[in-house]
């Protein structure tokens, strides 16, 4: 699955950089921020995930020459241009928080460092690549959360974003607490467990629904869940019995029956009593069917009795708020710091570079994320502020512990640190997701985290901000 | 940008596939249905896209062995299964309606016949081929008839489903509406026009913003698009008027002002003044910042005064109703009509081989469509159902016009009919949108649109709901 990443851009980026090149400002040294403004689904935090697949392939980007001829089609670039695109290496310094992390809005997630150029190309790619996977882990995360990190499996295949970008989902999905993918291609491509029994099609293949049960068990007698509910749910629970039983008899046990339509919390108390009564305690009752996070924290009020959970369309599409609105923008150039002004305070950005730190608590609960100028080198205590509105701050205090986020993975283009695939990825995830305090993952009303600018950077904003009003006034 | 498609799928799909070969039922003759239920973005209607790619692709398939050895490993399948993918030929008949069509729920948009393995097989990538690319063409499609057909550029690669989903929808929104993409990639790999210009960043990487836009003049003379909103939009737009007055000493002329951010009405109409007293009055106004069909349509009423429009998040994620729930149910098998049974009537199916007319009145505007038997060849006259409720019929007499939607694209796996690409599906696009009446496109509250089932349909549906619990109690 390879393609011409290095032109996977917007087309205005080219636009700029052979402008750069053309006014001698390309290798200009600058410094762009990667974060969000709002974290997805009314929750406060996101589980960052793309980053270090961007880096590898930024490691390896390459402008083709199939690339080049079509960019010269478009009579409106320089041969300067060109030469510096066949001969493109890239020279950036990058540093980001790792993949599988909790972050939180406004927070700088990456720092890209280098000619200003270089900056520029990257960007789209960058942002495409993180957006979609981290918001998609996002929502995996809370469900499984939710679902009391139960077994959630991923099958939005046939509803995602054209033929592939269902794979990037299900690599996401993994990461933020799913069990594995109906999609075969992504299973093979990134070593994810996939899975998947029969539909109502087989059910209806066959003169009736036990013949068609019956069929399946004796083709996989280790690997049989049951779709029940065809014709009538409990009438299918039934047969299904009659199946377990069968399997019983032969050595074998029945792993599942599943229910995909109606009232899932009601069925699946009546399924697991059907169950029961049989003596097929350990079959377990897969729920599919539009579930979400807030499905599942119903059905579990409602008592179902649900063990694990297929999860399609409103995962793979993120389908209650579809887009993270990850930003890049210029912080520095020459050492200078820069500011980008707006009426909205929101769209007003955080300049210069910039390391994150965690606060720890005493019980080891995260705290806050509070950003400081690079260059101190360390977190100083003292008054800290909400990067929306200085009137709320407070004054930071002997912190029980304290970790920098940010750590270098790519130096003058070269890969300087171990990078996360999805597994270590999901690792990291469980090990921080731990240390989240309950309050900020509920699903209503969660606690907002704090994140903070030191003292430091709100006094340079302050001045850029009277420094630049003065200039245009 | 290949990629092992055949198992682009869902695992169901082979557990399933192995267990017909192994029932030998495999070559049993079935039908399925493409059709979806709900129209997205409360709407009635929805342009239909992604078949023909479909087909193409389902006319190449075969399994790779690398593919064939990823599914051994699962040490789930049968040999003679293996040796069926390795022999893989589609043998298949597909009817269709064109691409770039105006479809609607519950009606057939494509019809799949051929031995029951090889349906199962290609239904996710029929799926995940129709469902995205005919919801954001779709999307597009609103958009560009709120803006009464003005130029719209599709630029959401940054917040697209990783980094490809973003290529399927710039081709989907061309099918829609738009005039052009930001996305390099797509504009090379489907002959898409592309542009773009520059971002807040090119302004803040010089002194000051006309500095900034001198340098792109200079650059750019006959393509120079200035943003003029990264200080002051209204300062910003007097510094275009200087560099336009300065391109006009050189015999050029600025093309357009870009407006990212602010009340994008009021600010239009501002910088149209400007613009206007200035004696730039070709310059044209272009905005951009979170804009969807309702937000031209308030910008319109509110006198904007806007050229083109650029559309990121909303058109590439179709952020308001992210997935269309397209279905692809059996309906018949050895010529025997199937039916799924529901508690909810909507998704109970619609069995048997069908033909999908179009019917026009003396005007020449749609005024419903209607599934009749394909054996019956011509749409009869008489009482059409609404294939939810059949106490909504009518009388169909007399109609001014009756065509035939369902064509034959592949016969026995071969291609027999021309295949629209997304120009022809554009025109096919443009032809058919007019003629569908206005009430059915307005934004709130547009008419629902007929679609209904022949009196033939409704007798034998009813008849084998009746068969089916009868058997069932």
């Amino acid at each position: 699955m390879s393609y011409d990443y290095a032109i996977l851009t917007d087309f205005y980026q080219l636009t700029m950089a052979n402008g750069y090149l053309l006014k001698g400002i390309a290798h200009n040294n600058a410094v762009f921020d990667l974060f969000f403004r709002s974290a997805p689904f009314n929750g406060v935090y996101a589980i960052c995930y793309g980053l270090s697949k961007a880096i590898r392939d930024i490691h390896e980007m390459k402008f083709s020459d199939d690339a080049i001829n079509f960019l010269q089609e478009q009579q409106l670039f320089s041969d300067d241009f060109f030469d510096y695109l066949s001969n493109f290496k890239p020279k950036l310094n990058i540093r980001t928080i790792e993949d599988g992390r909790v972050i939180f809005p406004y927070e700088t997630v990456a720092q890209v460092e280098g000619p200003l150029i270089q900056c520029q190309l990257i960007e789209t790619y960058l942002l495409n690549s993180f957006n979609f996977p981290t918001l998609c882990a996002t929502k995996a995360n809370r469900m499984w959360l939710t679902s009391e990190k139960q077994s959630i499996l991923e099958f939005g295949l046939r509803r995602a974003q054209g033929p592939n970008g269902a794979i990037t989902a299900s690599e996401a999905a993994m990461v933020g607490g799913c069990t594995g993918t109906s999609n075969v291609l992504a299973g093979k491509l990134h070593d994810i467990p996939i899975s998947g029994t029969q539909a109502h099609s087989w059910i209806m293949a066959f003169d009736n629904e036990l013949e068609a049960f019956r069929a399946y068990a004796e083709i996989y007698p280790k690997n049989c869940i049951l779709l029940i509910d065809t014709y009538d749910t409990i009438e299918g629970c039934k047969n299904a019995v009659i199946v377990g039983k069968e399997l019983e008899e032969k050595g074998e046990k029945l792993i599942g029956v599943r229910i995909d339509s109606g009232d899932l919390a009601y069925f699946s108390r009546q399924v697991r009593k059907i169950l029961d009564e049989a003596g097929l305690d350990y079959v377990k009752v897969v729920a599919s069917n539009d579930v979400d996070e807030y499905v599942i924290a119903e059905i579990k009020r409602n008592k179902g009795n649900i063990d694990l959970w297929g999860i399609g369309t409103k995962l793979a599409t993120c389908y209650d708020d579809p887009a993270l609105g990850g930003v890049y923008k210029l912080v520095e150039i020459n050492n200078e710091p820069k500011i980008k002004i707006s009426s909205n305070v929101e769209k007003m950005t955080i300049p210069s570079k910039k390391q994150v730190y965690r606060i720890y608590n005493g019980d080891g609960f995260m705290s806050g994320d509070i950003m400081e100028l690079k260059e101190k080198k360390t977190l100083e205590e003292g008054y800290v502020y909400d990067p929306l509105n200085p009137m709320r701050f407070y004054n930071l205090k002997n912190p029980a512990r304290v970790e920098a986020l940010l750590h270098l993975r790519m130096s003058e283009g070269k890969i300087v640190s171990e990078l996360n695939d999805w597994k270590k990825a999901r690792e990291c995830m469980e090990r921080d997701i731990e240390f989240l305090p309950d309050t900020s993952k509920r699903l209503l009303n969660p606690q907002n985290y704090r994140v903070s600018i030191s003292q430091s950077i709100h006094d340079l904003r302050t001045h850029l901000i009277e420094t630049y009003i003065g200039k245009d006034k």
